[in-house]
């Protein structure tokens, strides 16, 4: 029998290195996916349905909404996005550990919904840190960085019902870090008490 | 500063492999040392106090347990063992990792004096593999050996407040995930909190 998959939810302020981080640890690993969300926007030259996003109208995602089946959802730019369950599920069971890269207002409503997932905070070593690398990137003016400065101080407020908080000094370090949470996840009692007996 | 260690009691049936997947973990590793007990029973040849045991007296091991001096006591053949707490918390304060390897009653005392320890069972893929493994040893008698299972039969039934299961069915991969949940623990956000800010 194969072991189910984690469900991993990753945050983190804008800056913290988050996609960096993950894909450095799924390298290689074929039992990591990352979750394919539902839009209501219309596909773009080359977007496929089902690789970028599930391209639906706007009847059948709120259908969605009302029957509960995303894992969270939110409107930007008029269209609506969200996490669909029932995808999620199945590649669970299928033994995968599904990565959400999501803000923290959704990643709160997955927890509510699904109080097993894997809860981790990717923090950049300090703000100073932070500061240096969004000025260090040269593509946003003074003021947006003060801006994604505040909004990060913000959202470390409001963070604290993540289970794990990564620290992204040494890239190499954040991804062993995440990827030794999701192996010390699947050797929770709580999922082998089966195998005491 | 630097980061204050883990304490991790690792406990299972006898002939899980216990000594050999925590040899295997630990190789190499300077933050990683295992706790010395205290008992009255004397020195032998060859021990040193402070390495194999610290050797004390009866009275001196009496106001240990009086004064809660001890996170785990047990009597053996009318000697006094334990775990001296002032020892295992400078250790952890150094920044070391303090591993005990222990039975059950005693991991249980350890898990009230200190719930934030990492408990972890190890266990062989199957009592049948276990089975297999002692009588490969050639050491036991078939009575002893129906003893050892039924008594690890009995473990299983008290194990569940342990917080991980490994299953050691190769000892590389066990070692590994003895690791992978010293780490995780690490990060675990309740121990880190005063980084969001």
């Amino acid at each position: 029998m194969r072991e189910k998959g984690k469900l991993i939810v990753l945050s983190g302020p804008s800056g913290a290195g988050k996609s960096t981080v993950v894909f450095k640890a799924m390298e290689g690993r074929e039992d990591f996916c990352f979750s394919t969300s539902v839009t209501t926007r219309k596909p773009r030259p080359g977007e496929v349905d089902g690789r970028e996003y599930f391209f639906i109208d706007r009847e059948r995602y709120d259908q969605m909404v009302d029957r509960g089946e995303l894992l969270e959802h939110a409107e930007y730019v008029n269209n609506g996005y969200g996490t669909p369950r029932a995808f999620v599920e199945q590649r669970l069971a299928e033994g995968m550990n599904v990565v959400l890269d999501i803000e923290i207002q959704g990643a709160r409503q997955v927890y509510e919904k699904m109080p097993d997932a894997v809860m981790i905070f990717l923090i950049p070593p300090s703000l100073e840190e932070l500061r240096r690398r969004l000025e260090g990137r040269g593509t946003d003016t003074q003021e947006a960085i003060e801006g994604r400065l505040a909004r990060a101080r913000q959202e470390y407020e409001e963070a604290r019902f993540y289970r794990y908080i990564v620290v992204n000094e040494v890239v190499d370090k954040a991804a062993a870090e995440f990827l030794a949470i999701v192996t010390a996840e699947h050797c929770r009692a709580s999922d082998r008490l089966h195998l005491l007996k």
